[in-house]
């Protein structure tokens, strides 16, 4: 239970010279994710933070959108032949009243009953579904210059990647640049739902008023992840897919990718880019 | 159909001049695969050897293990409302006497129905559900010299990402060294089911002679689909997960971790490395 790493033994090569050494690896580890006791999903996960990642994918799926839509998430235990709690199992029970929506083991965003599954019907189902859409949140504005900074913040706070290499990192960020949270996990989605979990349990939700900074590249899921949190800001270290823009851009929602080095692109959201030439009319 | 990149127009911030243009960004669509006419999975992935997706998945999900237990594969079309085929749903049909497995939406490998999901039980199903045991097969032995040359030979047959960044690729090399295949896809899993779905269809399963190189990190489920697809060798450009090493070890796989620069780490399946200090012995 919440071990982030775990040492291997491995044979390095250097240019021909060949040692035996421990390695320090990030974990894995399945999660069974069950919501009233019913299995929902599995997913590949660094064990820690697994009561924040179950709420947070409970979150980015459309079945809850704030903390007091939960009543408990525990760990599921003794059920397995010798009794031993593995803590891979998680269970998520609803507060009561709110609706148990009829969602299979499959994400049900996605789902579809006819042959007519595409990208809009992807982006439809998003937007659509999200109870904290960005547009109607307060505006945020911020300039070019915060958000260069970001990234050399989060990989500052990465602590298990120098240790690994292997770690994805998603952190939070306030409109002035402060850190508030960092997740890191050997699965980009499961970093992202590890903030918006615990931003759920904490009574933060929608972070109307954050940037998500992850430190690879913005698929459409992570920006769906945004969008069903009410992040405004979405911002990536490197390529942002045709999907995650078109969402961006149908949500509200700012997507920046290939921000580094004092450089970056601007796919969605523009509005919300102070630039220097409008700063200069003020 | 098809469509591996798209144009989006974005604001490029550079130091702070800012610029309008059209930005090539890797295409991301949904695929529904259906078994039988019946939904199984929805991926996320880059258009384009959608029947090779379809086909991989099943080989790394255990349903089929050679191409003669596949029928057909097709684009499922005229379902929606207008008619209109997405390409975005195919249907495997299985060749008759395949018994089609039980398995739900989600991948049933990990599925479980007690509480006692864990790292080890996900290994000791892929262990004992794969039709081609590497352990099994004739024996491949590679210099470090020839793995070391193996990335700069994927990068330079990497077509799309040098216009978007936006792509994962995998590709399949002879014990020789020889590219056999490339796929480069927005999702690391994609591009490996594509590999392996072409050689299926092309009667090249198992893939008992060749070395699989994948563009980052080698995660449980990548090694699982080497595991599956019978490969001897994965090597991966960056670091690999504990249970993705845990796989190796227990499956006979040879697993390579941080292979860039002429330096590497072998973490599982060493006997199919060939040592200069070996050599020396001859």
């Amino acid at each position: 239970m919440g071990r982030v790493t775990e040492r291997r033994r491995t044979l390095r090569i250097r240019d021909g010279a060949v040692s035996s050494r421990a390695d320090t690896l990030v974990a894995e580890e399945p999660l069974e994710i069950r919501l009233n006791g019913k299995p929902l999903a599995i997913t590949m996960r660094t064990p820690g933070d697994d009561f924040a990642l179950a709420a947070g994918f409970l979150v980015s799926e459309g079945v809850i959108a704030g903390g007091d839509e939960v009543r408990s998430i525990v760990y599921c235990a003794g059920a397995t032949a010798d009794g031993v709690n593995t803590y891979n199992v998680v269970d998520v029970q609803l507060a009561p009243g709110v609706v148990v929506p009829d969602i299979t083991l499959e994400r049900n965003v996605y789902t579809t009953s006819s042959c007519g599954l595409c990208g809009k019907a992807s982006l439809d189902a998003v937007r659509t579904s999200t109870r904290h859409p960005v547009g109607e949140a307060p505006p945020v504005r911020l300039t070019p210059e915060l958000l260069a900074a970001l990234p050399d913040r989060l990989r500052a706070a990465q602590k298990v990647f120098d240790r690994t290499g292997g770690l994805h990192a998603a952190a939070l960020f306030s409109e002035a640049g402060e850190l508030l949270d960092v997740r890191e996990d050997v699965g980009r989605h499961n970093a992202v739902d590890k903030l918006v979990g615990r931003a759920l349990t904490d009574g933060r939700l929608p972070l109307s008023r954050a940037v998500l900074l992850v430190s690879g590249r913005a698929s459409f899921e992570l920006a769906q992840k945004a969008v069903m949190a009410g992040i405004p800001v979405l911002a990536a270290v490197s390529a942002p897919s045709s999907l995650a823009v078109d969402l961006a851009a149908e949500s509200g929602l700012t997507l920046v990718g290939f921000l580094r080095g004092g450089s970056m692109n601007v796919y969605a959201g523009e509005h919300r880019i102070a630039l220097e030439a409008e700063a200069g009319r003020d």
